[in-house]
């Protein structure tokens, strides 16, 4: 089964796959359906894909027959793709069931299940470790048994290790090299009951480093929609929800912000239709089957449009805000959230480097999302152009618009005051000149208009996490010069100490940066230092900037009649050209920036055709979504450049879809 | 008008009104309906209230003609409440207009609205002090001016003062004194146009300080379902929205954490009846004015359900968890919230003191609530009673029942390991025994079953305020102590420094208490110092304490065969009973606890009636709804005890209504 990824935003995807009866658009939910009793009509609530169980039909003489006669689509009557459980379920229950793996694999084949899943061992959270192990064992076994058996049957093969975070990724690594279809992962339902939600980040977490990125993930029994945002952006695509019916039937309202009962309700809690069609006495007094059906009605509603909201916020790239907002629902989700933040590395291996919109501090647990680790590792990459350093508090963006002499005695201070760490009689005329603000800690000043630099906003109260965090960033950075100079404000703001008070008036620099400069320390930031040097040379004046009439920002450079670089409107991102790409290739070694494709798609490279999944043979591991990309062949040749629209972790796991984004270098032969 | 509260939260309230066309619960949003143009049926879609301009009215002779004849309820064909605006708002934009406030309530009163508005002078923020202030005696004077034209028209008052909050509570305690019936808060829409929350807080929270608590308050163009959590819990009762047609002309979809804009959508957005029968491609191909009217349709669902979500958080007694969920959709909004930190006492006078939900922390700004900053002054008035305190780490709840020595062995270290301010050979077996926790820092071991000491949940992983807050409180309360005695594990959780690792093993308290003890420690704590005493005495034996069979709880506290109180079991607050109240009277002086009732009222209080707030004479102002109080007469004579439904600020506000819930003392003749 092919999965192609739409949207990337954090580890989540917005994603496609087809199975026999259709479509399913990713993340989804699935309905937990029962074959003997379903009354609601999930097909119109919005279901593309539902789950229902091949034991209780396997075990029901009735339901067994009309399934093998007449398929399970008939028999649930939906028309959409059908997943079926195997059983598992009630053998974690009742601790035995009658039917083996490879049974249960051919009956969900024969009665027509779209994707069907093998008899693993659900191993409960907290066991001892042998016991873990050994279920692994027999997961891992069957999971093998289960491809082998099945001939079309879509396959799910389930991860398990209990709470072992190691035996997560390694029944995950084990179980990938099957090639099944989607990677349930199992087993995690009493730890959302117990609301242990920062033990569920670790197992999700560890589930993925060993999962493969082109296949669908599916977090079983989380039906709750406080929990999809989180587990989306851990890299899980589908949910299932017996929930809607089980919460209904107790007179409980789920919503994204947790659970309502009707006993305590004074009004009905959302837009949907049945809250705004009933009135909460009208239910109170409803025969309990009718008002059941209600309830679910509404529990699909909401559990629905959450599903819609985080793809929404998927493609706008703001999936971790949302998370952030929904987190909050229950203290111990927002252990959850918080855990997540030891994860930032498995976290920036798959989020894109570009977004469409700004950043959105929501609070101190902002400052873990990649955009900031991605940044501090930049930073930290970057080396002093002079001894001295000013720091200069923040103001309007872009910076070098507002950080000028007039601007910060207005609108900080009538009378400027500086603090040093040195109060000898230095001259900061000559100074590299940054801005310290929440949440990237230092722009230094060329930077100002390069995402996520100039794109983000933040509270102008700060918290103590964002003071702390601003002055472990800003002492780490000024370690690099010999003098630095910092403004009020800026010690005032972050509690800064060991800098002493200047007395004298200053000649400060005026905070200003020339075109030249500002490209080359974009360079600089964005391909590693000395990229600069190298595209665009010592020599401003042989070099042409071309610039909007309307926003008066750089669009094109040229040496000579020749294109080196363009810049992108909506993230300031340099976009290689013919001469770019060229000098890039020659000034960074192999593997940087590089894709290595294949021989047989050289010739569609050079032409400047996208270059597929299939024929990447090798790719520079730092490469993200939006990321600007070299093109080569096995020899290090140079063929074309591009835009990669996936993370290389994906592009080594996809067989299918578009990997690049090409343009074609007019000097290069086709 | 007579307004009523039904339930409180924060300084929210939800509340009904009556008016000529109907009732009006609050807290509402009042759809702006165009007098000449209005095409959705707002009152399908659940207003109850509207608002319309009779400016608009009465400069258009079709319109005017019609209201004169028909009614203003017939012109715009809704059944309900109409507010109408008085043209202050073309004013502020054309800066002139031609009619005179007399003319504009007379021209309000011929038509039949039910609540007209003077003509006040909507001053923009930011202007010079002269011309706030020049503006602002005009709309005074046309305020007065109006109170005296009206006849039965209901009348609101304006609050303008632009961005000077003492010229806001200047001009709300002018205008309260002409008796109007809604105090709206006007000319904030730029503020919340230029997401100047933090401004807006300033603004609303002043003018609150010189309004009435017994009136309405309407925050005038506020329409933005992301607000209206935020303004609510600082008192808002009326939103006004013009925002869900204008929005939805502009292809723009509300909610309740931010705006989504149709050109960017993928996926409609929410649960609502437009959102689940249309798709994102049906509606861009649609006709223009069709399509707006269902963006308009889905914004005023959204806009109904945000406010119903807001009245049953302020039921639930959770308004401030939502607050800071919805504050999170904006960082100027997060401003905003933590702004309204700086009103902690504004919010504490009007919080009750115990609510039906347990505490939830969303972050650092939930230790900003009433809850936490009255726990904090009620350690401050707890006196030491012992020289030695340890402090533990917390467990579950509630904690006597979990910090003992076992768990905190197995729980918290296999070698428990203590810090102690003095390196001296203490014996730690006479201690006071405290729990340090968030939010509530020192939690006394007896009060871990008290109102929201157990009642509350925090997420494992600290934030560094959290850690600063635990910090600074625990070093206080430390102070009042010779010897402490801390375990490793809050030394380590919270960064404690100051104290010197004990190498030697310890004889540490059991850390249990006595059910004497405890009741002690709870009438101290709920009623001040030496009330324990005042209760109960010296000598357990004189005291037979009743338990619940089924929870092990203190349920009926009694001497000899008189019952002093009685434990509620919700929230462990102590009920007074006979011998409670008299003892309770004896030992506090007045005006402490008590609410002084008129003459008139004095025989009824005597026979254990409801005492209303028109009989109240005056009140101790630490009364808090939910708190249980002593009814008196002018002479300090006992007449009756009860608890209040109200705060004491509401009680001296309200000449309607119920006060205090009365419980009848048998030894007080009737």
């Amino acid at each position: 089964m092919d999965f192609e990824i739409k949207y990337k935003d954090a580890m989540a995807r917005v994603g496609k796959f087809e199975t026999p009866h259709g479509t399913v658009t990713t993340p989804a939910l699935m309905p937990v359906v029962h074959p003997g009793k379903q009354t609601l009509d999930v097909k119109k609530l919005g279901a593309e894909i539902v789950i229902t169980n091949s034991y209780i039909i396997y075990k029901n003489e009735k339901l067994k027959k009309k399934a093998l006669e007449e398929g399970v689509h008939s028999l649930i009557d939906f028309p959409g793709t059908i997943e079926t459980d195997s059983g598992s379920f009630q053998l974690s229950v009742y601790g035995d069931i009658d039917i083996t793996n490879e049974e249960v694999i051919k009956f969900q084949e024969a009665i027509g299940t779209d994707i069907g899943t093998s008899l693993d061992i659900p191993t409960a959270p907290y066991v001892k470790r042998e016991e873990a192990e050994s279920d692994l064992e027999v997961t891992i076994e069957r999971a093998e048994e289960a491809s082998k058996v099945r001939t079309d049957l879509l396959l799910n093969s389930v991860v398990q290790g209990s709470t072992f975070p190691d035996l997560r990724e390694q029944c995950a690594k084990e179980i990938a090299k099957f090639d099944a279809d989607i990677y349930p992962i199992g087993a995690v339902v009493p730890l959302m009951e117990m609301y242990r939600y920062a033990d569920l980040v670790d197992a999700v977490i560890y589930s993925m480093r060993g999962l493969p990125e082109n296949k669908p993930r599916h977090l079983m029994g989380a039906g709750h929609p406080m929990l999809f945002a989180l587990a989306t952006a851990m890299g899980c695509d589908l949910f299932d929800s017996a929930a809607y019916i089980l919460y209904a039937n107790k007179g409980r309202f789920m919503m994204p912000d947790g659970t309502l009962r009707l006993d305590d309700l004074v009004e009905m809690p959302c837009s949907c239709r049945v809250c705004t069609e009933h009135t909460v006495d009208e239910l109170k007094q409803m025969e309990p089957e009718k008002r059941a059906k209600l309830i679910a009605e509404h529990n699909l509603h909401i559990s629905f449009a959450e599903i819609r909201r985080i793809r929404q916020a998927i493609v706008d790239g703001e999936l971790m805000k949302l998370v952030e907002l929904r987190c909050r629902a229950h203290p111990f989700l927002l252990d959850g959230l918080r855990r997540l933040q030891e994860y930032q590395e498995d976290m920036e291996k798959l989020n894109p480097s570009s977004k469409k919109t700004a950043f959105f501090y929501t609070g101190y647990e902002s400052l873990s999302r990649s955009e900031v680790s991605r940044h501090i590792k930049h930073l930290e990459n970057l080396k002093p152009k002079n001894k001295n350093l000013v720091i200069l508090p923040h103001t309007r963006k872009p910076y070098t618009k507002y950080v000028n002499r007039e601007y910060i005695k207005k609108y900080t201070s009538k009378i400027p005051t500086y603090y040093s760490n040195n109060d000898m009689n230095t001259n900061y005329a000559d100074s590299d000149v940054v801005v310290a603000d929440v949440p990237f800690g230092i722009i230094p000043l060329g930077l100002d208009e390069f995402y996520p630099l100039a794109q983000n906003e933040s509270p102008a109260i700060h918290d103590e996490n964002s003071k702390k965090f601003l002055r472990e960033l800003i002492t780490k950075y000024a370690d690099k010069y010999e003098n630095v100079l910092i403004h009020r404000k800026v010690i005032d703001k972050f509690d800064l100490t060991g800098y002493a008070l200047i007395e004298n008036e200053l000649e400060l620099p005026e905070a200003k940066i020339d075109d030249f400069n500002r490209l080359k320390d974009i360079a600089d930031y964005q391909f590693g230092t000395g990229a600069g040097n190298a595209l665009f040379g010592d020599d401003p004046e042989k070099i042409t900037i071309e610039k909007s009439k309307k926003t008066k920002k750089i669009r094109h450079v040229f040496e000579g009649d020749e294109n080196i670089v363009n810049m992108r409107a909506n993230d300031g991102f340099l976009i290689l050209s013919d001469l770019g790409a060229v000098r890039l290739h020659e000034f960074l070694d192999a593997p940087t920036m590089r894709v290595v494709v294949s021989e047989d798609s050289e010739p569609f490279a050079r032409k400047g055709k996208s270059v597929f999944n299939k024929f990447v043979l090798d790719c520079d591991e730092n490469i993200r979504r939006n990321d600007e990309v070299l093109i080569v062949n096995k020899e290090d040749e140079l063929l074309a450049c591009g835009k990669s629209l996936l993370s290389s972790y994906e592009i080594n796991d996809f067989m299918t879809g578009q990997a690049i984004k090409t343009r074609k270098i007019k000097k290069i032969d086709e």
